[in-house]
């Protein structure tokens, strides 16, 4: 590691070495605890095999082709991604096979897509007629081929077409268009993730399939029969694969999981303990100047509190009580917490906060084990 | 620019080029306004030397060391940094005057800090003993001599000794430490800045004055008169350079602006106009799939929500509903808003917006003049 003014850029905010102690790394930086990640990332692995559904994990959460790769070995058929840059860090990680969930409007940007289908299986989503002849033109030009995916708005009221005819209309667009293949739709309700109740949740979701179902038929009565209907996250993975309808799952935050998450509930109303935390905020207490406080070096800038404050781990009694930039103010009523002590923090938001680091800390029996760059960190193109 | 696979890593997620006009950049992009962001350089630098004062702004604001030598220009002393990782970027780039406004603890940063002392003049902020015992440690060990202000707490409740007493005791502890120079003193009250309300605003800072005049006038006594009297942000800088008791002010946000501070009022209830909206975030409508909405390509991993969504710029009537990580969901009323549209938002806190991005792109009219990374940032240790 270099420590010096004119540090390698590849170096950048590096917080240790492969085979440190835990106890070593600078702070603030990502811990993802190894036995964790692999225990979830076989978890869903069956399940999906299970169901005979396909996985094809998100890779918005960890914009890390090494952990993509790891599960690909684990059975999953390529990745999701957000973006063309971030595909594009994936296909350059090893990653030979992504659909980018998600619409993509930029000229330069369509360019770059198509001419990824050069080095990738690449697919893409789609929502509107004008896009899908640039799409097509783009893919004339640069002679590529590419998956196009019909998007349906199944309830989240972001992306997508109505499902029923629309999609229909849509889908005889893209296979008509030169190279374009119509693989199928996505229908991926986003606003039931992270619904605490158990019956809600399902009731989103039935909606979903309801309206997926009816599309599938109309698109079979077309001619049009979709080969991918995908779809479906970590709060309801096990409704989709159950589904009849759905054949491949994108959960994405299922490998690290959030504060957030462990908020949603089961049919029972037990915890969700599908899966488990792997993921923590290693920060140091700064100063502790004030009884009853303490300040972790822990703020906006490395979590993100878009979906509440983090939760402290192992340490009870303490609390994680204000965000400011660059600092975390703890509730430590007994102070216990002396300066310079680590505290683990349980993210609010998975996703946006491993977005803030340049490093994933793979960790077992307290060393460091894997160094992972988080390769598409700011790939927002 | 290189947009294929293999991209160098100098230019990741590099949104255009020098010459380019505003419309053929990548979104989401930040896009800085140079006209208002001169203004607001120019106006705080002549205040400040009207006033007598010292400017040393904080760089945790845009983290790029080509604005910190455009404030230094412009006749600012140096810069504040919160992170030594970030004061050793702004050294990088030319800077030669930093303060670490801030604690510095773990041992290995404790060793950054002090060697960077060789390089620039560097000081750094204390409010513990034993950590002034390392950092003396640290200093004669590498052969540095180094810059100590004492941190007093004048409100905010968070780093910082008590004023008074406390304070001249860590005081006579610096100036009696081999290779620290105590330097003076820093009296930040940051939970005043963001008050809507002046006369609540004032009633803070005048809290914080008097207990820094007290504390001013016992290390006076004690022999250790503080050459540095530095604190103030954007929201209260008329305050302290008026007090006779600051001299130094430490303004970052005033550069950018943000949607969070255009909700702060002056003495007589208009907007805090002092300074004008200079950073906006560029985005694309990427979806237009329902009557209404709009979605753009700006989300959590665009721009950071902790102090309230972003503010559509020129566009009357849409209005920012919704983030999720990689969507903005607009209310389009008229549907006014065709996929492609541009859209400029106002981020609703200017800082931790800053840091998702690696490049800030300085237009004027209608082109890009600037392409300046945003060399420090994720720089969090």
């Amino acid at each position: 590691m270099t420590e010096t003014p004119g540090v390698a850029e590849s170096d950048r905010n590096r917080p240790g070495e492969i085979g440190m102690p835990v106890d070593a790394l600078l702070t603030p930086c990502l811990i993802v605890d190894l036995d964790v990640l692999e225990r979830n990332i076989t978890y869903l692995a069956r399940h999906a095999a299970e169901r005979g559904v396909r996985l094809r994990p998100h890779a918005k959460t960890h914009k890390s082709p090494d952990i993509a790769r790891l599960q690909m070995a684990h059975g999953a058929v390529g990745v999701c991604c957000q973006k063309v840059s971030e595909a594009e860090a994936m296909v350059r990680g090893g990653v030979n096979d992504v659909l980018v969930s998600n619409q993509v409007v930029h000229p330069r940007m369509i360019d770059r897509l198509v001419r990824l289908a050069h080095e990738a299986r690449v697919a893409v989503c789609v929502d509107d007629a004008g896009n899908v002849e640039a799409i097509s033109a783009a893919a004339q030009r640069h002679g590529s081929e590419i998956d196009v995916l019909v998007e349906i708005d199944v309830g989240a009221a972001r992306c997508g077409v109505p499902p029923g005819e629309p999609t229909v209309n849509l889908a005889r667009q893209v296979s008509e268009s030169a190279g374009l293949r119509f693989a199928g739709i996505q229908a991926y309700q986003g606003s039931a993730q992270h619904v605490p109740d158990f019956q809600r949740r399902k009731a989103l979701i039935d909606v979903a399939v309801r309206e997926t179902a009816r599309t599938v038929r109309q698109l079979d009565a077309a001619g049009l029969t979709p080969e991918v209907v995908t779809g479906s996250g970590t709060g309801t993975y096990a409704l989709e694969s159950a589904s009849q309808v759905f054949n491949e799952l994108q959960c994405g935050s299922y490998i690290f999981m959030d504060a957030d998450y462990q908020r949603i509930r089961k049919e029972d109303h037990q915890a969700f303990d599908d899966f488990a935390n792997s993921l923590f905020l290693y920060s140091t207490v700064m100063s502790k100047a004030r009884p009853g406080r303490a300040v972790c070096d822990a703020g906006l800038k490395a979590h993100s509190v878009d979906s509440g404050l983090p939760v402290i781990h192992g340490q009870p009694g303490v609390r994680y009580l204000q965000a400011s930039d660059e600092h975390g103010v703890l509730e430590d009523p007994e102070d216990r917490l002396a300066l310079g002590d680590r505290v683990w923090l349980v993210p609010g938001h998975c996703d946006p906060t491993v977005n803030l680091h340049d490093w994933l800390v793979g960790v077992r029996n307290g060393s460091v084990e894997h160094l992972w760059p988080v390769a598409a960190r700011g790939a927002v193109f």
